[in-house]
């Protein structure tokens, strides 16, 4: 037996008051409540075809415990509830894979790959449009790198208006905004928005103001024959932890208290409150956000006025430090994506003279991680 | 002078090292630090047109201080800075909107208006499709009732196919998804979703397991002849605030523990994690994320999983609870939209004799709250 088998190999049972014990080939040892395993069995009463679960949760007895119960012939777990002598059977593979010991929690959770400016050493995530267009093992591995990355680039795209969205329609669905379904970024008299001038912008978030806040943007060059104009790229989460290490007090006050944005034109009033770093409820980074051009006034506690102002300058000093940044130029055909809630991205400043022309558009993750998770289905069944 | 014009009436100044204090006309004493007065300099080089900050705020010395400083024959505090000599003027009404005394927070802070059962007697939050269609005032009463309710009723929506998304036009956007722009709600052979069968469905929130989730839903009713098919909604910031009060240790696991919702089928695989009650950096309810249907397998410590169960019911069985539930039947022509992050959903089942058809499209909360500001301000102006 190899140790793949072994972790999936049931060698003994311990049946106590309110939950299973089971002891794995592999030494390992899980947990299982009754009432879980109850809330969970895979049989077609409990589970419609679509997978969604029909058991009424609320409903499970709190102390519900196993009639009988036994490995089966085929290794997998048979128990009989002795409230209403339901019959329910796991495969001890499904078992093991959903084990909540937190070692195993662990084991199984996905970190991001964070990166700095030495990404552009190691090669910076590209692809190609007619391969990802045409083949399904192009397209997961390129969205594969916009997961684990953050951002990836794709080069080929045909220099038309409005590929940018057929980009998207590749994996998921343009998120249609006040800005239009695409727009497009290129100097323009009277903007109502900094990024239609030929200013340097640094890095940002897009559309801070909006909530939800886009969590994909797309860029796509059209035209580039103006001198400058370069995309800078910075890894928010590598940011945030290097601040969590080296400043634990900035962090703590950039991860707590919420800053407002705000943007407004004739047709248009967006207001959102997030703090700069998103935590998740484990506390982790689950997002950055960042814009000093719509940050509205700060309204904290008097005390942290001042406190905040030193983290918030320190905060934008590091995306200004060119050790943290990826910088690259955008050719005509060249398009990059980057994650919204992850990845910061700007601009180098670019002269008057000669165009650059890009168009843009949002879309949102879920279409993208969905594409890719069914993609990976197929192509290793 | 009015109360009213007491409140925006600069009394005195007091300058000190750091920051600046300020007494008004009706008693209340205002804080402003210098480096945030700079930050937030009104005038053309420091914030553009379009209200977008022009001032680098990491540059800013966190020491800067006022050359000289005194209250204009407008009224307004004029400063020249010490470090750079640049002018910077502010208006009091603007000034007293922007302090951030504690107290005053407070007063600005508009909290949601929570509501149980007993607001049927009070009267739903309904509009007219004609109405809205036509005229702005009406439009703007009810998009306030979907921001202050998280629910509205709309009647006299034609019965063509597609008219929900003409709804949505009026305000925002439809949000586009796996399941298209706009989806047909009724019972079907073979469903990929429960929602497609006649079956109860108890309340909960649409597409827990996408991430961003569509924070508006609308359902709008073509064909109604079938027996039941009610309409439940249920305000989940009362309910989660309620649990709060009652039960502070289930609100603290449900708010603390984060759930994995799944949703897979032939072409999509949706997956995303967060607690049912989600709350913002201050502590606050900020969401409500719930569906049975959905919901994963539990991954907490083990000695997290009978607690977490036990609060788990405890929510599910408040939200069957009929003293926290609207109940209404929508007839043909009838909408109602959903603020999906505050506001639970559900029906109870149908016959299969007769028919029930309804049309349903996601879309977003920006959308709808920026045109509502927008509406206001011309309105008002």
């Amino acid at each position: 037996m190899n140790q793949e088998q072994l972790t999936t190999t049931i060698i003994m049972l311990l049946d106590s008051e309110r939950a299973l014990t089971v002891n794995w080939g592999d030494g390992h040892q899980s947990l299982f409540h009754y009432v879980w395993l109850r809330d969970n069995c895979p049989c077609p009463q409990s589970r419609h075809a679509s997978g969604q679960r029909l058991v009424e949760t609320a409903a499970i007895p709190l102390d519900i415990r196993p009639h009988s119960l036994h490995v089966d012939e085929s290794g997998a777990i048979a128990v009989v509830w002795a409230n209403d002598g339901h019959a329910s059977r796991y495969e001890p593979a499904w078992l093991r894979a959903h084990c909540y010991a937190p070692a195993e929690q662990a084991r199984r959770r996905q970190r991001p790959l964070l990166w700095e400016a030495t990404l552009m050493d190691r090669g910076l995530p590209r692809g190609n449009y007619s391969e990802i267009a045409s083949d399904n093992g192009a397209l997961r591995e390129w969205l594969a790198l916009v997961k684990s990355h953050g951002f990836a680039i794709l080069h080929g795209v045909p220099t038309e208006s409005g590929m940018v969205t057929e980009v998207v329609a590749l994996f998921g669905y343009v998120r249609e905004t006040n800005y239009g379904r695409l727009f497009d970024v290129k100097s323009v008299a009277d903007p109502i928005n900094l990024a239609y001038t030929g200013l340097a912008l640094g890095a940002h978030t897009d559309n801070p103001y909006r909530d939800p806040v886009p969590t994909l943007q797309l860029l796509h060059c059209l035209t580039s024959s103006a001198e400058g104009g370069d995309s800078t790229l910075v890894d928010g989460f590598g940011l945030a932890d290097f601040l969590r290490q080296e400043e634990p007090e900035s962090f703590r006050l950039l991860s707590t208290l919420p800053v407002r944005f705000r943007f407004r034109s004739d047709d248009t009033d967006l207001s959102a409150e997030f703090p700069l770093i998103q935590l998740d409820t484990q506390g982790e980074v689950a997002g950055v956000r960042f814009n000093n051009r719509s940050a509205a006034p700060f309204a904290f506690a008097p005390d942290l006025i001042e406190p905040y102002y030193r983290a918030y300058q320190r905060f934008a000093r590091l995306l200004d430090d060119q050790r943290f940044q990826v910088r690259f130029k955008l050719a005509p055909g060249d398009l990059f994506i980057v994650d919204n809630t992850r990845v910061l991205h700007g601009r180098t400043g670019f002269a008057s003279a000669g165009e650059r022309h890009l168009q843009g558009c949002y879309a949102d993750r879920d279409g993208l991680y969905s594409r890719l998770a069914v993609l990976s289905r197929q192509l290793t069944a």
